[in-house]
């Protein structure tokens, strides 16, 4: 990186210009500004998922550990940002994106953005914030609403009553997700008979006081991995985030579940809460929210969903039936990042009951005063920025009409992704979508046909090879830089709980077309002919071979 | 806000155009863009904190619970924003603006904020933030180096090693500190002798392991408010929090911290952490940090330091001395969203032992798979925006020196300042700076003169109705939207351990003159004569002639 040589003292007054606007809009920030703008527009018209260079090299650019000691001009670091940095980026808008959750972003996000950036409001309390804690309190109110659908005098009492708080704003998910386990904890360990409640005498003692030997969570094999970090920082341990199998579906078992349950009481573990999870990450599938809720209620314990995924399809009123009994839950959480098309760090949870959080409410001398309108006192989080203004704004832009054409386009595509793999013989659709996820597998014809007849050890290694074949051209793929897919492991039930590894895909970008999901199918057709693979495939043929002469 | 009056079914053209980029400058989106850029221009450049409009006023316009059925257009949005959004912030940038921890931002920071949200990186896996990993790698390991000054080898091996992180980067510094008691917790408590360790069997089993009733952190009563937070959530318990008195000088007494210690030790509980503050929010002074190091390795206990405001200190060669100590500490949280000048939501936690975080690493069959690059299988929160661009902006375009410039100039700031307030014979400086924050409050030389001669009783008298008079001034001059200080209530010694209610000042915008610190005192002076505040001071001449006549 070039840098200014300057006298060793900096100047001064220039050290205090970069903290004033440039006055004329052809100042040289004011060029750099419409510099970087045109810079991007490239970026983000290309849609190409972004070239690959091998990390180890773009590491290099990045391995010097002392901080400079000269200052820089602006215009030689956007330079330096555009060549190393924005060139060496992953476009995750592009259409051709379909891996994971991150998706194109409405235009009209980035101008906003720059309101946010530029009041740098500190939501943890109104003294730094101002009109953003009423609007961040709507935000929270709204989805209250699109969830629990309470009436106008409900939101009239709690929406914006600075006591309380409907939910919780925070950086994601898994903030939130952790959120509301520790409120479920704090209220079932609260004060009552002379113990001072866990958030003050601490998890053993609660352990004494409800005279049991552990609090557990249940959550299918499904679940999001931010609960396992829950579990082992609310201190209750990842062995009692009780992992329940699933169905065919990829849906929490309920006979299962309840026997879970039952082992647990004759261990002398309480449930502290079961999770229903709607939109699992990997397949997007949606739990039985209604049994979930009426087990919880059987048995007095909280009732979570993890609808970080799946929470936006609520906004459309063709689909919003799937998630049928999250009105019942205490809590859910929602990351407006992923279906509502709001820049990262937008996750929420919202509580039924208003006074929740009273659970975890907290206060100091000099901000979170008693009585305040700070929603710090309710959040996991200290300082904050404003994100919760581009939820609004999306809200408000694209409207719930709007929102529910996304969601149902999303919805046909995965079907008509499906579809599209189910017709190819040499393809293996492992999940059907529910929502808009799906996971799949090259798999061709006449390797089916010895899945079906093979003995489990030999179908075992037959998939031992896939997953090889599966991990090398999803590589591949996201280094020819054309399309992305991501990939996981799942054990499908017609393969006896194997695990096998399988292309996950993720149809959220409104801007991918029929066309593009076709060639990421030629394309990966083409790599099963490329060398690494026929390699692969010809080892399965010598399996089959060879178990033929033992059986012959 | 007006709607537009479009045909049930929104226009899906039009729906998919706000997902890309507008094609011309003087498109209808390139046009509002350059007019949010102005409005925040005009907004940016009126240097007054932002106009008194009632809060319950503002609620109003953020009282609707109902998520809007249909889309609206950009440029209404906007103007709703500018109406009734950015008018009603509180411009933090300000120069009179000093109450509160968020300070004026380096202009550059929103051209390069643009790049960020554009971009829309997800740190948390390789897949969807490329150079954006190995560029907080960076950041991370010159934040190392500010602290530890560790040599170039170790930075080779450590800086861009996959397997592990030198630190997290997370929101903010409440995250960060839990962060760094949670793998200091989880470490103490770690697999061994048939334990698999806290993280999968909990806390309870935990202590049994280590046979102790309990787990404490230690830190003055100064410490942040987040630790509180942090010992509940971690299930330590904040009785387990144990705040340590404080010396005149805010900083821990070493004889007190050793008393409690002894204390735990007869309780069966056990030390996790020692914290040292290093810049404490309310008064900004720094804990004996070498010898708070010392003790926690008498101890063998786990040495934090909580230098989230403290931690920019590091980059000024003159002031570097007086965090002398803090190379000793296993983990240290800075903020860079404070003295860095980074716009909301970057903190950092530092540790010394670049395996430590291995004690809260995660994994998952999707991302964050072992030995993959990802960020992710290292930090609390799970999806991240690349933040840390803007650390590495601020770090290259102003420079070790240009900070070193800011951070100087703030301490003689806060210092002239303090020499105001003390050669005005009506105010009381209460806390010296020792960084860039002081206390004082509004007490007439006539009162200082009673209080000197006062009992306990009837200075606590008196200080009661001092409180008031603080109270109600901080109010009226926020209300005022000249300038701000913000208050709290600290108990300092010369008042037998009464708590008062103080004026609270923070020195960290670079554009506030000495001539606005004038204008902050005269205008408190004028408060002094109006009504409200000459009905409080005849209650206080009322107070002192009652006791000369009963002592007549």
């Amino acid at each position: 990186m070039p840098r200014t040589r300057e006298p060793a003292q900096a100047n001064l007054e220039s050290l205090y210009r970069i903290f004033t606007i440039p006055e004329a809009p052809d100042s040289t920030l004011g060029r750099i500004d419409q510099a970087i703008s045109d810079n991007l527009a490239g970026f983000l018209q290309e849609h190409i998922v972004a070239v690959e260079r091998d990390l180890v090299e773009i590491e290099r650019d990045f391995s010097q550990s002392r901080i400079p000691e000269e200052p820089m001009y602006v215009s030689h670091y956007t330079d330096f940002l555009k060549e190393k940095l924005v060139s060496q980026s992953v476009h995750t808008a592009s259409p051709g994106f379909v891996g994971h959750m991150t998706s194109a972003l409405p235009y009209f996000m980035l101008p906003l953005s720059r309101i946010l950036t530029a009041l740098n409001q500190n939501l943890v309390k109104v003294e730094t914030s101002r009109a953003f804690t009423p609007m961040e309190r709507q935000v929270l109110g709204m989805l209250h609403h699109l969830i629990y659908k309470r009436e106008g005098a409900f939101y009239d009492q709690w929406l914006q009553n600075s006591r309380h708080a409907l939910g919780a704003f925070c950086s994601g998910g898994t903030v939130a997700n952790l959120t509301a386990l520790w409120a479920a904890r704090n209220r079932l360990c609260g004060p009552a008979d002379g113990f001072r409640g866990i958030a003050q005498e601490g998890l053993p003692r609660a352990l004494q006081h409800l005279d049991c030997k552990g609090l557990a969570v249940l959550v299918s094999r499904r679940g999001h991995y931010s609960l396992g970090k829950a579990a082992d920082v609310l201190g209750i341990g990842r062995d009692n985030l009780v992992a329940v199998d699933t169905d065919e579906r990829n849906r929490i078992d309920m006979a299962s579940l309840r026997e879970q349950c039952a082992r647990l009481r004759g261990e002398g573990i309480r449930p502290l809460a079961l999770i229903g999870v709607a939109g699992t990450t990997e397949t997007g599938n949606i739990d039985p929210l209604d049994a979930l809720a009426a087990l919880a209620q059987e048995l007095g314990c909280h009732f979570h969903v993890d609808a970080a995924w799946g929470g936006a399809t609520l906004l459309s009123n063709n689909y919003r039936r799937l998630l049928k009994g999250i009105e019942r839950a205490d809590s859910v959480t929602i990351d407006a990042h992923k279906q509502m098309y709001v820049p990262m760090g937008a996750g929420m949870v919202l509580f039924k009951d208003p006074t929740a959080l009273a659970a975890i409410e907290h206060h100091a001398a000099y901000i979170l005063r008693e009585g305040s309108r700070d929603l710090g006192s309710h959040t996991l989080e200290g300082s904050r920025p404003g994100m919760a203004m581009l939820v609004h704004a999306g809200l408000s832009i694209i409207g719930r009409k709007g929102y529910e054409i996304l969601i149902d386009r999303g919805i046909e595509r995965a079907r008509r992704f499906a579809q599209m793999i189910a017709a190819h013989s040499d393809f293996e659709l492992v999940t059907e979508p529910e929502l808009n996820i799906l996971t799949y597998r090259y798999n061709p014809a006449w390797v089916q046909r010895e899945l079906v007849a093979a003995t489990a050890e030999k179908a075992a290694r037959i998939n031992e090879v896939l997953d090889k074949v599966t991990e090398t051209m999803q590589k591949r793929q996201r280094e020819n830089g054309r399309t992305f897919v991501s990939r996981t492991r799942l054990a499908p039930g017609r393969y006896r709980g194997d695990r096998i590894t399988v292309f996950r895909v993720v149809l959220a970008n409104p801007l991918t077309t029929d066309g593009i999901l076709s060639s990421v199918i030629d394309e990966q057709c083409e790599m099963a002919g490329q060398e690494e693979n026929r390699v692969l495939l010809d080892q399965i043929q010598a399996l089959c071979a060879q178990s033929v002469r033992l059986s012959a």
